[in-house]
């Protein structure tokens, strides 16, 4: 499949390699080409490219046209303006996979998160009001990205993932996708529509509490009952 | 010791049952006593107290007065009224347990938090405020209440309890009476300080939405990493 990454972070570049990995078409959306490439020290996202050939950069717009599927990973700050940089038109009737977390790293820290898309809101609705025609679905937010991308490197992949969003066609094709990633079915707890987007995204505090308890992104947690 | 429970509600009968129980001497604390008294009804104050004698009740005051350690059962949307009612000197150099949640019904269900109490304030945060004397101590908010008093109907005891606070002796002491629950210690992970709270607090809206799909309180979170 042709998926678009908004984003060129370590999570981007994560879900990049695997998706490639895995046989997918990948381009990569960001906010200014040039200035992205310009940038060739170690990290770099043009290292990057070059050790993983098949990835393409285009701007955010250019990836989000291009992607029959379209992942941000963008910063929960930058969210609302990556998600208008993309274009309605280039995302609209197209899964958009939401992972991203409203973070606010200007109280210090652990980081609280973004008044406005706290409590009675959240990212997820928020792309969601901004483009009414995509699918928005979001999963996978309320853990590290290296499990994200293989659960199974933790406790035989037994551990909780969320999914949410409005089309429940859609949240099957993210299923499949996340099948791909390693998840079982079994694992994967469906919440109903987006706005309980406004659970995952406030799962945020406790994670951050327990990383800074356990000082790895190696662990999630799972549900017993 | 001498324990009192800040409420009459299911929470504060099932606590005041428990720890009588476990040779505690218990008073339940109330805005009304005569008010209380005067509901007979199957499931009321009174009937409790005929089945558990030696339970008493007081005012919020009296119970606190009484109480070498206070535990606050109260909702959250009371919570204030209820200490205030309780009085800062009858709870000033003492443990207050909190156990309460902020969660606003008004906005329909499930519940979101009392946006005052949320993302950069917590409930407990706010009875620290105002007993500062007081040794708050935040925990087993985070579950149903028939797990809070016997984790062992569980997965073995095997998931997750948080605890925080300010003073390190208060929570060492509340980590006892949590053995005596049946809680390991190696399942109790200390968060640091009172502002902890907000994540702890954070963790209802997630909660919720697994009790609906679950259709049971009986569950909970552990850690795997």
């Amino acid at each position: 499949m042709k998926i678009a990454i908004l984003g060129t972070g370590g999570v981007g570049k994560a879900f990049a390699a695997r998706l490639t990995g895995l046989g997918h078409s990948v381009m990569v959306g960001t906010r200014d080409r040039s200035a992205t490439l310009s940038k060739t020290e170690k990290g770099s996202f043009s290292e990057f490219m070059s050790q993983n050939p098949s990835v393409t950069l285009g701007s955010f717009a250019e990836a989000a046209a291009f992607g029959e599927m379209i992942i941000n990973v963008s910063k929960g700050a930058s969210t609302r303006d990556v998600i208008k940089a993309a274009g309605e038109a280039n995302l609209s009737g197209k899964i958009v996979i939401d992972i991203s977390n409203p973070l606010d790293f200007s109280k210090g820290m652990p980081p609280c998160l973004i008044p406005e898309f706290s409590n009675t809101h959240s990212l997820g609705e928020e792309i969601q009001k901004m483009v009414p025609d995509a699918k928005v679905v979001k999963t996978l937010n309320t853990m590290w990205n290296g499990l994200m991308l293989d659960p199974n490197m933790l406790a035989g992949g037994n551990h909780i993932n969320y999914i949410c969003g409005n089309d429940a066609d859609a949240k099957g094709q993210v299923i499949k996708l996340l099948q791909e990633f390693g998840w079982r079915v079994e694992n994967i707890l469906d919440l109903g529509d987006i706005t309980n987007a406004r659970a995952t995204e406030a799962t945020l505090p406790i994670w951050l509490r327990v990383y800074g308890a356990k000082k790895t992104g190696a662990f999630n947690f799972t549900i017993v009952s």
